[in-house]
């Protein structure tokens, strides 16, 4: 019962043995792998982009501040949601490796950025004058660190915003697989059709070793991006290791099927849990991850039987903060397994069961 | 005939198969893995160093920026070889990962920082004002990037030229196996009771698949290396397959067998190529790397067979330069085969006989 | 009637008369003046800070980018009001001059910040993991950028709790001079006895020319400040220039005089404007800056006569937005001439007068 | 006898004029003061370049840095001087300004660098690959600093080299008054026209507090030398003080003027000197400063009567070092007496006459 973070899975078989694979003999170095030549064509064939630049590197950090250095200048300031990844989680990465870009963290249910929020900032923005930081990019997390999904159409509407004030837009796909599978849609119609000019795609949460691509749709930035990755130390030697996850990863449509079984875990936990009195569902359980108000009961009787995830603060429970209840994260992976998620459910109801 | 560098050869078995077995279940993400902690342990205990702070990394680059980031502020001044990799072949990682920090670059013989021209770099820096960069650390690369090797002696000399100026010490050890593995001598000897403060001990080069420890030798700044590496995207989440890695490299000797026998094989071309007419060696070969200045006729003998090197600039060569000579760099790697050094050496004697 | 800010007043006679003095003979350039080392006496005098290390820049951005980066890390971030000039007015200079570190503002009435809300902020920060960036400094702005002063013991309240958790304390004195003007008490009480580390001792708004002090009370990262200026290019090499300033500024309490001067300005506008009908002032008048709700008349008249001040967007303004009010601020000055501000308080009333 | 730097000399009585002049009334902040707006429209029909963006700051570093800044990335290389004051005397300003970009200091006799020398590091740098910085701009001083003077031509050859590769050309001017007095020549030739992009015009040490402008000759990155400026503390408040000294040192060629005067000395004191035995002038004297190896009694008998200079490192010097010779640096300046010429040229042949 194992839902701290799907990145304390494994990678999946098929994974692993491309590696093994990908192992025997010489190749070149430092992205000159044969194996790079053919994701970066699967890569674009996948987005519908002929033109894509496409790179690897092995956090999910540095895809997404790599990647965010490219689109704007240290003197600017992104734009993204109070909980998102680059703004909680990656200790000012995105201000490093930029130089100085700034975040303006943005409020919105349920881990999305509220559209309202986001004309008042874009507007208060473009009265900027010297003294201030310019506006410079707008990041989306698609699947949201709320474990929502923005559709196609939510996200064209934000980086309509951006674009029509000329700013460019990043999303942050750690868990994009997730969000594709959730969405059945086309990736392109997920990333540039929706106006995405850069695309962090995650692969470690969901079945990979270590490696995230990092797309840019306009590949203008390129020459850029190689040398920002080369200095921060994020280009590979044995860069072949990298690839053949890739492309093991996009191989058959692995990447989807791996975030649907995860998906599908997490539905499976949040119409159990949702059916279990005293739990309260905080957002929509829309991919991989659950995130729930639990009463004290049901989080000591899976804390006693095993189970590992976070208590994760939710700030609207704050205002209504009582002794007896719990906010907590469970996450699911590609390796979750159905019995696991059918035994906590199963504990989180005999702690609410009446005493017979 | 894969000669190119030790990057292009793949992992050791025992490598792979620590990876795959690391791949069962779950484990915490973010270094948190127990393994992580047998790995500090284990590095303890081969450096003799109970007090050490050990963290992984994926490149050279990152372990060599991150470490000297710790040594030295913004406004410093990084002395080092001409030809170390950290100023010739880094993008300026250093001054990225360091907030500033410049390279001053030193000449020396075979690779080796010359003594008396550290000494006379020293006492410069000994008057620097606050309108100049301020003497910040010595870095050394060892096995250097000439292929030679220096000895503890040497090493406690360069460093204690430092050191008595209140400068810490860094040591590039990409290829710090080979080192140890001419040497014979103990890890201990060759680091911090020669005056080490810091190894990027490499891994990645010598059987790994991609992964490098940094070694703190005195523990204080180990919290500032974790942000450091945080905010750079170093930290990797599914950590557990660096420190498999390091533990099976580590284990049974392993890192200073693979080390011997990439040096073994260095040492078989270099005595064949010595014998073969026109070949000069440019450097004592010591570990892993074979310079030479070949006849063109050489040259095109092995190029036309398929070996792959790359020509190399030597310094040297240029006062001699003809036309009919050319400088290259061969490496060995623990996956080099001996018959294909013996084919090199056959190739390279055949161009050189005589007409029959 | 100009009222748009402090910084558009001249220099004091004084401070003219004392440049045109400094500029006899030759003087040692970047900061070895003979004056400076006077200037640094004085300083630490009037502050009762025999080992405080003093330093000149000329604009109170340098002031306080600098003196915060040798306050905190790169990965640190700075609790801050969110109406504060280095959060609003100084385009990322924190972030620029420190290599990264970012500000958290915090709300607070009347540009204070709100005890509370630096309690949750700190708690929430001494939780901060290595993805997180991790507490720095504390800033406060005093006279505020609402024309309120922070008492003796409102410094030590929100320091004492900085300090408890180990955390250093700026203070923003572009508008010293005001604020110890208005309480009348010992610069010392209202800096290092009540917690302060590091003053920026504004001069430039009080009647200097461009000058401002630095004021390190703890002296031991003055060799790191004087790096930092230099490397920023902020080392006059005519410093004289600079010390002549600061020395007459601090001369017979002119610093307290013209900031005296300013202060009785604006309060005899305070008086005035709120005798008027229909006139809001926003925040108590406790220095020379005045805020206030115009109905739109009084604006139209005042602008109609010349008057020149700013419209500044007021929060709580918002919510009682009604098209007929316009929010402005009016800065006096040492210069500011009493019979400008009985003519504008004269025309403010006649705009609302009845129509006789 | 002050010869030590002409930045230890005061303002020109005009400058210190228009200061006083400027502090009368009140005046818009930051840049949009009048006077800066005449400023531009001067800087432009002198170098008759209509298009030019014209900014102030106050030291020659921050002249220097935020300029290059403008022209290169952070993981560029700067082609300077060995001796030129970005590399010898700025702390890493430039690295700093830049985000990281590196200095290439090359050789070249007199203070000037060898177009052969330039032609080389170049062609390396044309085949840098991500491994490496990369080409970046050419950074030329005029008047160098070994006091001789590029010429328009000169100039040209350097930089066309440079634009040939796509590089901008950079011209740290510090001392350009000086070289265009001493050429003749018009500011335009030796600017544009001959290749420069960006030019650091330097006014403090030729008679002025502090202000130094810089020349943007391709507007296009205006916007982007507004806020770095901005985010690195140079935008002054009351820059109406910087507009008008810029605008009297322009005014009737008075910086001509003053140039000439400080040539004029030092060739006063060249002649003398080099007709003094034992004596020997170290590179050609073609604007206002000498240097020159003398006889350890020379330097006694000066320094005993009180002149002030520095000895300064002397290069091909070293080579010939006798305990009985040293090499020194003397700067004239606008305020420079000949009578005090005169009397140290006498001391200097006085110590050198035989005895009696």
């Amino acid at each position: 019962m194992w839902f701290a973070s799907d990145n304390t899975s494994g990678a999946a078989p098929e994974i692993l043995e491309a590696v093994v694979r990908a192992n025997a003999g010489y190749a070149s170095s430092y992205g000159e792998d044969a194996a790079m030549a053919r994701v970066t064509d699967r890569v674009r064939a996948l987005f519908e982009a002929p033109e894509a630049a496409v790179y690897l590197v092995a956090t999910c950090t540095a895809a997404n501040a790599l990647g965010l250095a490219c689109l704007c200048p240290p003197w600017a300031t992104v734009y993204c949601h109070r909980r998102s990844h680059i703004e909680e989680d990656e200790c000012g990465a995105v201000g490093f490796h930029s130089g100085g870009a700034t975040l303006a963290p943005l409020e919105g249910a349920h881990g999305k950025i509220d559209p309202g929020k986001l004309a008042l900032a874009l507007e208060a923005g473009a009265s900027a004058s010297v003294h201030n930081v310019q506006p410079g990019a707008l990041s989306l997390t698609n699947t949201t660190e709320a474990g929502t999904v923005y559709t196609p159409a939510e996200v064209a509407g934000l980086a309509g915003q951006a674009r029509a004030r000329g700013l460019p837009v990043h999303m942050d796909g750690a868990r994009f697989a997730n969000a594709v599978a959730a969405l059945g849609c086309a990736p392109a119609e997920l990333t540039w059709q929706a106006g995405v000019d850069v695309l962090s795609l995650g692969a470690t949460k969901n079945g990979c070793l270590g490696v995230e691509a990092v797309v840019l749709f306009d590949p203008r930035r390129s020459r850029e991006f190689e040398l920002r990755r080369k200095r921060a130390g994020h280009l590979f030697s044995k860069h072949r290791f990298l690839s053949a996850q890739i492309e093991a990863y996009l191989d058959d449509d692995l990447w989807l099927r791996l975030a649907k079984r995860a998906n599908a875990r997490a539905a499976q936990a949040a119409a159990g849990l949702a059916a279990t009195p005293g739990v309260r569902i905080s957002h929509p359980v829309e991919a991989n991850m659950l995130f729930a108000s639990l009463p004290a009961a049901v989080d000591r009787a899976l804390q006693a039987a095993g189970a590992a995830y976070y208590s994760w603060p939710d700030p609207q429970a704050v205002a209504t903060a009582d002794g007896e209840r719990v906010s907590v994260r469970l996450v699911c992976s590609w390796s979750t397994e159905a019995a696991d998620v059918e035994r906590a459910v199963a504990i989180a109801a005999g702690a609410m069961a009446p005493l017979p």
